[in-house]
């Protein structure tokens, strides 16, 4: 059996791993995202040392270039992350490790990786959608990856914002209060001035945030039509949070939408990352299995 | 060459074509659409009388039921229209036609039609919006149509409704101020008391409706990445609403998204329909074609 390497990058750490699947993962790192030359080597240090892979994956932050044939294919590229903008990673890492190399959104490989081994397998179009520090969104559409211009930015759709009620500003540096700049990590942080995780009992948080993830929620649902979102991210672990998100979705399609799947309640329909936090590198990995 | 037919149902008529492609209609009807039995006795009729076809495709009002292998493929589905809730259409077309028959959204053959001989030719991911009665939204990912759980309802995306500035409830029958709701044709006619082509010189009218437009189409580019959106339907037909569509999109979207294709003011990106109000009868000839 083959084995793959696979590589999620992130804002604060990558994630490296080696391997053929979530039961056979046979070396692990953590790295800390530095600048770009220092993490890369670390990175390049990693796969050097530990056994040789066929191909790696890599699921990043972004926006990203993933357009083949592209001269700047597999470059991150206008993050406002300091120091990180036109930053090549796949074609550095193709041709430091001499092996085959497949780019994608961190969130398309995390959607990858639960439709692999995860909670979209056998489906031809979801959705994965995290709610972390940022929110950001891939999936499948007849099964495969999302794709197009550029590459989805699920975050930055706008969503009705009733000053009145919630007169905070939101944080997107670009757009204020979109999606993310509403409903994000950092947007609970600002806007009730604690992490989420302190919150945990503070009611009013969890319904303001279950009404802005539902409201964002259904633009998807409405686009794409997804046979199930896959919703992952620091965010979500809030236990009474999913349950929330359910009802207000049911609440906002008022029945407009006949399916039996969206009836029931939307237990399986809206539904927790199988793979949990290891999506994106499981992804990344089930990325290189196929490149 | 295979002659086909091509059926576009609507809520106030059915348009039937026989023909192979927008320059070589042998055959064309408009038929009111009053009772499902007379409507679709006249559509027969017509077919039953003119030439011979090797398959018909159906681009129709919905909700549909277009899952393969459903005991209800072909029907319209839950439709507030009286009289048209979980009509049979296209096996009924079959079976009394004995024609191999494809069905589909009227927006998603729409899209199909623009795809084969309009404005979208070559395109991989693109959406065809129609702004008229209602707002309805269709198109491709990867070459292929529009699907998923049921089919995508791009008019009933919620958007941002500053009620101090437009204190219009919208009129979504479920609900209320949801995109359609707001800037469909219908929703202008209620807001402001007259038709929209009799509003043609109110500067208030068409800035509202651009920015309700511009909005509802940043979710759609936020979750499609599509390369490009052809915006039809009979709201779009006055002159001076598109040029303000793309100045109100370029400033949502505020430089997010990099791509030279956004940022060169829009004029290639949110197009008209080459085939204009063809779009629909011809894209279902298509949808025979692949049949």
């Amino acid at each position: 059996m083959s084995v793959y390497g696979g590589i999620e990058t992130g804002g604060s750490k990558w994630e490296c791993a080696i391997g053929t699947g979530p039961d056979d993962l046979r070396a692990q790192v953590t790295i800390p995202t530095t600048t770009p030359s220092e993490t890369l080597d670390r990175v390049v240090a990693f796969f050097e040392r530990e056994s040789p892979v066929e191909a790696i994956g890599i699921g990043s932050f972004g926006p990203v270039d993933k357009k083949l044939g592209s001269p700047t294919w597999g470059y991150i590229t206008s993050t406002p992350k300091p120091g990180w903008a036109n930053t090549d990673v796949g074609q550095q890492i193709r041709r430091r490790l001499m092996v085959p190399v497949g780019f994608e959104t961190d969130v398309n490989a995390a959607a990858l990786g639960e439709h692999r081994w995860g909670a979209a397998q056998g489906l031809d179009t979801f959705c994965y959608i995290t709610v972390g520090t940022g929110i950001g969104g891939g999936g499948m559409t007849h099964g495969r990856l999302l794709d197009g211009l550029v590459h989805p930015e699920f975050g930055h759709m706008r969503i009705p914002h009733d000053h009145e009620a919630d007169p905070f500003d939101g944080v997107c540096p670009y757009h204020g209060d979109c999606w993310e700049g509403l409903a994000s990590g950092i947007a609970i942080l600002e806007r009730w001035g604690r992490p989420p995780e302190e919150l945990a009992e503070d009611e009013r948080v969890w319904a303001l945030q279950a009404r802005y993830l539902a409201l964002g929620l259904v633009s998807v649902i409405c686009v794409l039509s997804p046979e199930r979102i896959v919703l992952g991210g620091g965010v979500m672990r809030h236990p009474q949070l999913l349950p929330l998100v359910h009802r207000e979705v049911v609440a906002l399609l008022n029945g407009y939408l006949e399916s039996a799947t969206i009836g029931d309640g939307m237990g399986g329909y809206i539904t927790r990352p199988a793979l949990g936090s290891r999506a994106g590198v499981l992804g990344a990995i089930a990325l290189a299995e196929r490149t």
